[in-house]
């Protein structure tokens, strides 16, 4: 399989298939596309008709793209992989929080945005931005809470890398959080796959001005 | 098992698994909650964490909520019932258009967004809309050429319940579709489940002034 990212240290929607597939040692090849260049959109195009990454292209050839789906389709395909949470109901509960990740969250995506070698502490903090996180920080408690950690249902899984680039936009703009969120945002930074894609980014030398002046 | 939705003339994403299981027959009861209204949110919060609709409260007391984590949850229920094609890549790729809504068409959403009742032709065409309004009749028309129609992937399923509140935009607003996305439109909106929801939204007298007035 080979999966279509755009730049680690800018796409957190590429990081979410990456670091799934890193962490369970599903092997794929990556091809890398930069992302905010006048080529962009036809290079990306080449492999995803969204003209979005990420996009995983299958062994037979067909596309998928969108995380949500390119992770439920993992899943799928890897019946014994534990992806998603094995008790019934644990699953329906990881794929709300999933879901509510890929559609939601406006308000941060567009004021908090993902830059893992920058750090802009308190900035980007509209009230919209702040309602989101709030809401991130009372879903993560919940999971935590519920399942016992150390992760959002216990093990690594397809929430956590949902997860993964919101926790990275934390560290850049470091909005208050609660003890149990901070805690668990500290975990997910450090979980090994999640290492390799911040050293991968931290070697990356393009840059996006757009990204690199916070409002 | 339990689906909470908004009111049928306005509520986009309610409409979603409600067809879904109307169409094949899924026995449900409805809880209504009127959208727009000051205690609006306290009602959502009843059932669904996230404090929108559509929740799916299911038979062990567990609440699903996002349309696309609700309707994989009911595929994963009833794996008899054919809701995602039964072709592995036919099914991821019903899963990318899926998700590709469930996170996408923004622009489209905001300028043209649902309500049965009204007729606004030619009304929020900006070019944002516009551009959405474009991709999504790409999407479709490769699916219908792809897989032959009637509907996205043949019979109807997921991926067209996703669709089928924005083919009550478009029937509201009324942009211009090609010939085959057009045909797809008719054909949805008279899907038995699209009727059934229609009629009861034609005798909802609950109004929400913001969404009578077209920009
Ligand atoms: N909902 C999509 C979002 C994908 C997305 O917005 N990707 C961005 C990069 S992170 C992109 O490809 N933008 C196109 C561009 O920058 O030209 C998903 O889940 O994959
Ligand atoms: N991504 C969510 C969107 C749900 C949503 O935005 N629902 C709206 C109504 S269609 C809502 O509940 N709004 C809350 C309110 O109006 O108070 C989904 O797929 O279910």
């Amino acid at each position: 399989m080979k999966l279509v990212i755009g730049d680690k240290n800018y796409s957190s929607w590429s990081m979410r298939p990456w670091v799934l597939m890193k962490h369970f040692g599903i092997p794929f090849e990556e091809v890398a596309v930069q992302l905010g260049e006048p080529d962009t959109l036809a290079s990306i195009l080449k492999h995803s008709p969204s003209g979005k990454v990420p996009c995983l292209i299958m062994d037979n050839g067909a596309s998928v793209w969108e995380s949500v789906a390119i992770l439920e389709t993992l899943a799928e395909q890897f019946p014994d992989v534990p992806m998603w949470p094995r008790d019934a109901a644990a699953r329906a509960h990881a794929r709300s929080v999933s879901a509510e990740m890929h559609a939601g969250f406006a308000e941060l995506r567009t004021n908090m945005w993902m830059n893992i070698h920058a750090s802009f502490p308190g900035k980007g903090a509209t009230p919209g931005a702040l309602a989101d996180v709030a809401r991130v920080d009372a879903l993560w408690s919940a999971c935590l809470d519920q399942y016992g950690g150390p992760f959002l249902f216990g093990e690594f899984g397809i929430a956590d890398a949902m997860y993964a680039p919101v926790v990275m936009r934390f560290n850049t703009w470091q909005p208050r959080l609660s003890e149990a969120a901070a805690a668990y945002a500290r975990r997910l930074t450090n979980a090994p796959a999640v290492q390799a894609w911040i050293a991968d980014a931290m070697h990356e030398t393009h840059t996006i001005d757009y990204y690199e002046t916070p409002a």
